[in-house]
């Protein structure tokens, strides 16, 4: 946790100087075979219906009408203010990386999933549409269209479920990775739950949760793939492993430094805080608590540390963390949190409640038939508003926000300052991608500009309302 | 939806007699290259303070002692009967496959994460202890042991994160979906929610979701890698896309066949059954719903079916399903229910809280040394239990599980015949391999053999006791 400051330090200017370059440099050194994190094709993460749709409108005649397909969500999680979007540069690395390989359409043959003349038309699959959509970071309300994916129907729809997959589990951990940012004020956070999800829905946690404002990750893969700074020096095991708990702090010392963090709830914490500080001086790094009552515990052990000559050495927490945890520990003397379970499983919301929905389609196939609205309208809760749609978040005259507003006809002028969609993928070529830190950066602003009610905890409606502007109906 | 019977009678003849040759065969033929879900290194799926209590320790001399690892979960989530163990095979492919290759080891050399010597060390890792466990499938209870991992420090402590993230995420859903089988009685279940979780989640939900006796998967990508039957056949954007719903349906009639899965909630229910069985006749597979008052409208579409005399098209229902939804459904004329968020984000408790333990380790580090039980002692609810534990599940007259039994002491001789670890790996060895299938039965006959009452949905305590047997304390 929170490690040596010497190795820290290294790991913060790696991602803040040059981030993106080792990563990059070593994977043109070609150093990095058979890497777990480059996913080389994203097709397989596909519903099956996908493909049984396209079959039947490649039969139908259907398959290449225009389309638009949109993404929303008809309400945030019970009680939660705004939504993070978070996900959207691994949906265009999804999307480039779409592709049907002959591995793939043999599965696909021998499970007769699809016929012949479908299979043909997978073979040569690539992306030729055009997407936009919220910045990612932005916030969003319900009914926000995050993302907006054109073309022909049958190489849309095939992206739905991938898509779907990403912006719902990332933008669910970065929203309670937000809400935990804003609880812990400056201090620190880490994200440490790898242990307590998927190990590879972990990495896309540790860059969710790092766009939502956390400050490093335990995780190295996440390390390795976004430029993430990583820390960690040890566990109870490692205290546990030696003949006793000063043999272990002198080991731990004597490899990791006086810089290092010292773990000091294995046996009696009084008693730890006093060799620790007696084995490494008032050079000691941290302390870390990880069960009791951190409120009590921190405390008592950031007076013994004053009185031990060791003011400077940090008290870091790591025991079952949520954002109300955090903020209930504003008045203590913690320096770092560290959270695991609660950050990557979307504190109590583990995914987001977004759709991709077809709201547009020419009728007819040629190239210049007019795009129609289209929705679903029976009823049960699941009714969509048809046509394409703006959205821009009109400020109030401090440029608080006050209002999402979402239309299908022409923007009203006093709102064309305040689009929010930009362009993501043109023609089939992605032309948003941008570095992580970009997207950190802006969720950071976006959040800012939200009535300060935004950052209350307590459950609540979504902090601004939605208004609609649907000429005609 | 449980579209076209012959194409879901293809998949499920291919799991049942075939299991795993499809896929073995097409890797054997080498027309499988960069496919996403063969994860060649797992080595970096690792928290950054393992590698530096791998330092620490090699360089104090400790690192080679040998040491126990256990598994286990201190508590069930609050309200759940009996806990399902699932992943164990996944763990198995995990350890196998880590390795610190070159392009590792040179991210942790760009980030100075450990040292030189350290490195080296990585360099040649191999797990060579071994791994003892509840078999895949078993039901667990607080305390159990659910795995054993034996070993020199290093090479057990580097394996933490990887095993735990795969425990306890496909742990908590199997958990869900054994819930929901119990449910669904004998009715069929599909599990349809990859796009509500991270994309090799969802493979990974799908495979735990059919071990806890879900029968089919929409996502193709477990369809692929663990064989599991997968079935799908359109969603409202079908239906949308075309300029009536007559129109989708004649399209997909065509395509798919008479034995398809219409959906019928796009517009009105009443018209679109009735143009259903205009269009299919009786030989209409199914209709399926995803809207909606399930309850009422499902006795309505039955009626109407019978009516139209198409008493045996099917009703599948889909719409934001759980255990609960599913229970209240018993009395319902519904033939299959398709489960997307609840399932794979496990009902409400999307991880479960398994720790791994150092519960005993040499006092020295030769080959001879003798294990001592270690703990973690200081108050705060985290405390342990030292010492490598059996563990036995004893059966009441009628051979009904009465209490789960874990000790570290002798076996006493009635409990002999009723010891739930296995050998999974002896030696660096996986010798525990076994098919998916044998895991999902082997869940059904557990289940079975717990009193009736662990069935009942509603909350309450873990279905039987744990009770410890700890000579000396």
């Amino acid at each position: 946790m929170h490690g040596e400051p010497a190795a820290q330090q290294t790991a913060q200017q790696t991602a803040q100087h040059t981030a993106g370059t080792v990563t990059a440099r070593a994977r043109a050194d070609g150093r990095l075979p058979g890497l777990p994190l480059d996913v080389p094709s994203t097709a397989l993460f596909t519903d099956h219906y996908e493909l049984t749709m396209v079959q039947a409108a490649l039969r139908a005649g259907t398959a290449h009408r225009r389309t638009v397909f949109e993404v929303f969500t008809r309400s945030l999680p019970p009680g939660r203010r705004y939504g993070v979007l978070a996900g959207t540069g691994r949906v265009l690395d999804a999307i480039e990386n779409f592709r049907f390989d002959p591995g793939l359409l043999g599965f696909l043959r021998a499970r007769r999933v699809v016929d012949e003349p479908t299979l043909r038309w997978l073979a040569d699959y690539r992306f030729t549409g055009s997407v936009t959509g919220y910045p990612e970071g932005e916030v969003y309300f319900p009914g926000s269209p995050v993302l907006r994916v054109e073309g022909g129907f049958a190489e849309c729809v095939l992206l739905e479920t991938v898509i779907l997959s990403i912006l719902n589990h990332d933008s669910a951990v970065a929203a309670a990775a937000s809400r935990m940012a804003v609880a812990a004020g400056g201090r620190p956070l880490m994200e440490m739950g790898a242990r307590r999800t998927h190990e590879l829905a972990a990495v896309a946690a540790s860059r969710a949760a790092y766009l939502g404002g956390f400050d490093a990750t335990s995780d190295l893969a996440a390390g390795f793939r976004y430029d993430i700074p990583t820390a960690g020096t040890s566990a109870h095991a490692f205290t546990l492993l030696h003949d006793t708990e000063r043999d272990a702090f002198t080991a731990q010392i004597e490899s990791l430094g006086r810089g290092t963090t010292l773990l000091v709830d294995t046996y009696d914490i009084a008693e730890a805080v006093r060799a620790a500080v007696a084995l490494a001086g008032p050079e000691l790094g941290a302390v870390r608590i990880d069960s009791g009552d951190l409120l009590l515990v921190a405390h008592r052990v950031r007076r013994q540390l004053d009185e031990l000559g060791a003011p400077d050495t940090r008290i870091v927490v790591t025991s079952d963390l949520d954002e109300y945890a955090i903020a209930s520990l504003a008045a203590a003397p913690v320096d770092a949190y560290g959270v695991g379970t609660r950050v990557v499983t979307g504190s109590g919301h583990p995914t987001c409640s977004m759709v991709y929905k077809l709201v547009a389609r020419a009728r007819g196939e040629g190239p210049d038939a007019p795009l129609e609205p289209v929705s679903k309208l029976s009823p049960g809760g699941k009714r969509t508003l048809g046509g394409a749609k703006w959205a821009a978040r009109r400020p109030d005259a401090e440029g608080i926000a006050e209002a999402e507003v979402i239309g299908t006809g022409p923007v009203e002028p006093e709102l064309a300052g305040h689009l929010l969609q930009v362009e993501l993928i043109r023609d089939g070529a992605v032309t948003g991608r941008e570095p992580l830190r970009a997207a950190r950066e802006r969720h950071r602003r976006a959040r800012a500009a939200l009535p300060l009610s935004a950052t209350q905890l307590s459950a609540g409606e979504p902090v601004i309302p939605t208004e609609y502007r649907l000429p005609g109906r």
